[in-house]
C-alpha cells in the first residue's frame, strides 16, 4: 500500500513557502503486534507547527529536516493488530502529515461519530477546543459581567474561547482580520463586539471605545501591537492567557516595543503562558463539557477545509496568513 | 508646637532633584476627639513614592503639587484624645513626611519595642517585610531546591525576599549594585551567589553561569535589561513576581525591548504584578512569621539611616540611585 507523506524540506526563514515542504510516496513498514493501520481522513494544520519547523529552542523538539511534519489526524482503522480497535473504527491520533499511518493502539483515541462530525475531533472537541476551555477557565478565570477580549477571534481556538466566555456571562470583544469574520463573530458566535484589526491603526482607542469598563481578561492568540494596546487598557487584577503569538512566529528579527512590566505591576495583572498538554489529566472533563455545550447549541463552529494532502502546505501557509475561518483542516480521504 | 513638613514643590522630570521638594514649618491644626498627636521618630523613603510624585495614572492618587509627601512613619504618642493610645506609646502610621502629625487612632498601629528596634516597623516588620513575604510566598511560591533570583537584592525588600527563599530551602542568587553589597548578600544574608550588575554587560551569560539549572522564580524589584535576561533563562513553569521596576521610574521615555510574550508562552511562565496592600487581611500573619524568623536568627537586616527631616529629599534621591544598603530611613527625632 502506498503512503503519501509531507516532509520538512528546509527550515523556513520568515513566512514558510511551499518549497519548504516535500511530498513523497512510499511503502509502509510491516505491522507489529499492537499496531493499528490508520487511513487518515482529516489532517489538522495549526499555528504551533510553525515552531516545530524552526530549530529555535522551544517546549518540543523541532521536526528534523527531511522528517515527517507532525500534526493531529482523524482516520479510519484499516487493519488492527490490537484488541482495542477494529476495522472501521474512527480514531484520533498525532500521526503527522501522511495518508496512511501505523500507530500503536495506546496512542490512538476512539472517536464517537454519533456526537458530532468526526472532523470536530481536531477542532472544537479536540486540541483547539481543549486549549480554549482550559486557557479561558483555568488561566483567565473570567467572572460573569467581566469584559473578555480575544485576539485571533475567528480562528479555531479564539472562536471557541469567546463563546465560552459568553456562556459564562461575560462581555466579549473579538479581534479578527476581515469584515466578514467580524460579522461572523457578532452575528453567529454571539460576541458583543468585534473589530477588524487590518482597518484600525489605533488599537488602544478602539479597545477603549468597545470596552468602556476596561479589560478584565485577555485571551491572546496573536501578540504584537494588539497585545501592547490591550495591556494599556486592562483593569486592576486583569488576567492574560498567552495562548499564541501568531503575529510574531514569522519575524526574522525580534520586534521592539515598550516593556510591559510597569503596566503589569501597576495593574497587578497576571500574564501566563500555557500549552494545552499540561492539562492532559483533565482532557476528558474538557471534552465532555465542550460536547455538552455543543449538543445544547451553546457553541457553534466553522471549518475551512482544503482537499488533498498535496495541498497541506498551502493550507498551512494560508492559515498562518489568516486565510481560515474557524478550524483549518485538510481532507485527505473520504 | 511647630511642625516641619516636606511638600512636593514640582513634578520631577526624570530623576528627582532637591528642588522638587519644599520644606516648610507651620502650626498644627486643633486636635479633635479620637485624634492622636504623634511625634515622628523615623520616616520611610521607598521607591513607590516616585510614582506618587508623577501624575501618570497609577494604582494610587498622585501627591498634588504643594501637598505633603506621603510615606510611612514610626513615632511616639505625644498627646492622645483616644482611649486606644497613651502618651509614650510607639505607633506606626502612614503620616507623611513631617515631624509631628495629627492622626485618627484608627489609622495607627501600636508597635511593641520589645520585639525589635522600632525602626523595623518600617522595614523588616513593616511594609517592605510584608512585601517580601507575600510576594515570594504567594506569587513566586518557590519549592525547596528551586533556583530563585532576586534583583535589587541588597535593598530592603530584596534582602528579605532572598533570605526567606533560603529559609524555604531554595538556591538564591542576588543582583545588586556594588561589590560591597554582593559581599553582604553572600557573607551575611546567606545568598548562594550574587553579582554586581554595574560590572556585568552580559546578564544572560552571568545568570546562566550562576544558575546552571535555570531560573524557577524571579523576584523583580528592578526591571530593564536584567529582567529581559532573566526571562531568557527561565525554566518551564517559572513564576515571576513584579514587585518594582526601579530602573524604569525615572525614564523620560519608554525604553524599547523585545516583547517577552513568546518566551512567556513557550516556558508557560506566570508573570504577576502585585502591591502589598492586596494582602491587608493577612498582614498579621506575615508580621508574626517575620518576627518569628527574626527572633530565631533566620533573618537579618541592614538599615541606612539619614539624620534630619530636612535631609529626607536627599535620602529619597540617594535611595533611587542605590545609595542605600537595606532599608533607607530618615531619623526625624530621638
Amino acid at each position: 500500500m502506498t503512503n503519501q507523506r509531507v516532509l520538512l524540506a528546509s527550515r523556513p526563514v520568515g513566512m514558510p513557502t511551499e518549497s519548504d515542504f516535500r511530498i513523497v510516496s512510499g511503502d509502509l513498514e510491516t505491522m507489529a503486534a499492537g499496531d493499528v493501520l490508520v487511513q487518515v481522513l482529516y489532517l489538522s494544520v495549526d499555528p504551533y507547527m510553525r515552531g516545530r519547523m524552526s530549530d529555535a529552542k522551544s517546549y518540543a523538539e523541532p521536526v528534523p529536516v527531511g522528517g515527517l511534519m507532525v500534526g493531529g489526524t482523524v482516520g479510519r482503522v484499516f487493519r488492527s493488530n490490537s484488541p482495542q480497535f477494529k476495522e472501521g473504527d474512527i480514531v484520533e491520533g498525532y500521526l503527522g502529515w501522511q495518508s496512511l499511518a501505523l500507530a500503536s493502539a495506546k496512542n490512538l483515541r476512539l472517536v464517537d461519530p454519533s456526537i458530532a462530525p468526526i472532523s470536530t475531533a481536531l477542532g472544537i472537541l479536540g486540541m483547539p477546543g481543549l486549549t480554549a476551555y482550559f486557557g479561558l477557565l483555568d488561566i483567565c478565570k473570567p467572572k460573569a459581567g467581566e469584559t473578555v477580549v480575544v485576539s485571533g477571534a475567528a480562528g479555531a481556538v479564539g472562536s471557541y474561547a469567546g463563546q465560552i466566555a459568553k456562556i459564562l456571562g461575560c462581555k466579549v470583544v473579538g479581534i479578527a482580520g476581515s469584515d466578514d469574520k467580524v460579522k461572523l463573530l457578532t452575528d453567529e458566535f454571539g460576541f458583543d463586539a468585534a473589530y477588524n484589526y487590518k482597518t484600525v491603526t489605533n488599537h488602544y482607542a478602539k479597545l477603549k471605545s468597545l470596552c468602556p469598563n476596561g479589560i478584565d481578561c485577555y485571551f491572546d492568540n496573536v501578540g504584537g501591537a494588539i497585545t501592547d494596546a490591550v495591556l494599556g487598557w486592562m483593569n486592576t487584577f486583569a488576567r492574560i492567557a498567552i495562548c499564541g503569538q501568531i503575529s510574531q512566529y514569522n519575524n526574522t528579527q525580534l520586534e521592539l516595543a515598550p516593556r510591559p512590566f510597569t503596566q503589569i505591576l501597576v495593574k497587578q495583572a497576571r500574564v501566563e503562558g500555557f500549552i494545552v498538554t499540561r492539562y492532559f489529566e483533565r482532557f476528558e472533563e474538557g471534552r465532555a463539557q465542550m460536547a455538552q455545550w455543543l449538543k445544547e447549541g451553546k457553541l457553534r463552529y466553522r471549518e475551512t477545509i482544503v482537499e488533498g494532502i498535496e495541498n497541506a502546505p498551502k493550507a498551512f501557509i494560508s492559515m498562518l496568513q489568516g486565510g481560515n475561518t474557524g478550524k483549518m483542516l485538510v481532507k485527505v480521504s473520504d
